[in-house]
């Protein structure tokens, strides 16, 4: 960790949230590459006493292809370790009795399959990626203007993340401009929702203060879960930028160059 | 006007401002069509002792072009009556030294064969309409993140327009994308800024107090021309939604059908 101190959750740290895309794998054409040293680290994690979960705001496959898609690139992971978005919504649209109009990936539609989506009373947007068009924004859009109460969820918050040939736009971008047009604000599920990282907490059985997150992202990953109290480490992977090391809101606890710097930091501190 | 007193602008009026799309034509396939009484209404107003100018956000056509289209549709215009966002922005890129990326409709393109465009320090979008694709939306985004200092200029800030088939996303849903996903505040060119008004009113010779705005857009010309000092009229056309009479922060000086209304009603107060 280059000029700052660590974050200070030694001993009585007891579980890491991991975010995927960035941290764990870069993605790209053909499934995306592990990023060098973090399977081991990974491996590393579980052979310790920390508990792990991990947590993507990944909204372009569903829950089993994105882990079985993990596990071709050499982690040793399970779909019950995973959070993500979608099912969280499912959870959501049923029991406010909510009929979704899906602006979302292919991928991700089996996620959907149990909700009924005659008639929709809401409109709910994942990252659609290339099915982000023209047409397709517009008609989201119509969707809601024509309700009394227009609800939009979004999967994520995010503003952007790297692709194999550069940067792309992230579902909070199109999110922020479906608010604009329908003059509403939308309830974001997963990253950086408080609920979504509580529920992980949750599934852990741990306190804020006894679980760091570690992400690339510094507003939803590290930022969302200082918002709930535990500690955020932001790595120099994925969709790290240097003038996020001053930016004017969100501070890391820590900044360290890869998930294998941090994670040997982490369990060096535990002996 | 039903149930509203009239706005008052009575005999110290001097000059009318009329917004074109949904006031004077809906747009559509094969160039829109003209609002019923509107070719009448405009003729009205230049028989009158008023002043008259029209102010477009249209961004989709070059001005000249964009009146042609207009005299074919039976309107008496000319070019210069006409006040649109593309030569504004023109004038401030050349004027601050910005050579512009172009995220806009093909039609506008000719405004700006005077701007050097090479090596891009800056993003300019408009209404770019089928252009707002994935990729499109991806390129001005990589534009402005690569920069040290990221400046989006936005032709507009609509909301929604009505087009033949349905309401459309504008520009200003865009520029919101591209806001949040830069972290940044796009400078708007054209309504609602009030430089741009201001330019209207100076080309008039006229006090703002001594000029009524006429739109369908409550926020972007209603409301524009109000932050300016101008009484501001909405017509119950174009993009006109009942829930605009009971909006929570813009209350129009008056509501009226359509154009041929609002202009029976000035010259009557005149007599």
């Amino acid at each position: 960790m280059a000029n700052t101190d660590w974050p200070g959750c030694g001993k009585s740290l007891k579980g890491v949230i991991l975010d995927m895309c960035g941290v764990l794998y870069d993605s790209g054409e053909g499934g995306g590459v592990a990023i060098t040293g973090s399977i081991e680290a990974v491996k590393k994690l579980k052979a310790s006493d920390l508990q792990l979960r991990f947590c993507t705001n990944e909204t372009q496959l569903n829950r089993e292809a994105f882990v079985d898609k993990l596990k071709r690139l050499g982690f040793d992971i399970s779909v019950s370790e995973v959070f993500s978005p979608a099912p969280a919504a499912v959870a959501v649209l049923k029991e406010r009795g909510f009929r979704p109009h899906l602006l979302v990936y292919d991928g991700l539609l089996p996620e959907f399959d149990s909700v009924d989506k005659t008639n929709p009373n809401c409109v709910v947007i994942g990252d659609a990626a290339e099915k982000f068009t023209y047409q397709n924004l517009n008609e989201a859009f119509r969707v809601l203007i024509g309700l009394e109460k227009p609800v939009l969820f979004s999967l994520g918050g995010g503003r952007y993340y790297k692709e194999g040939d550069g940067l792309a736009l992230d579902v909070g971008a199109y999110m922020k401009a479906l608010e604009y047009a329908c003059d509403l604000k939308a309830e974001v599920v997963g990253k950086p929702s408080p609920t979504f990282f509580q529920s992980v907490l949750n599934d852990m059985g741990l306190q804020p203060h006894e679980a760091l997150m570690i992400g690339d992202d510094l507003v939803n990953d590290v930022g969302g879960a200082q918002n709930c109290g535990m500690k955020g480490l932001q790595v120099r992977t994925g969709k790290y930028r240097p003038s996020d090391e001053r930016h004017s809101t969100v501070t890391a606890d820590g900044t360290v160059d890869d998930l294998a710097q941090a994670v040997d930091m982490i369990l060096k501190q535990r002996h």
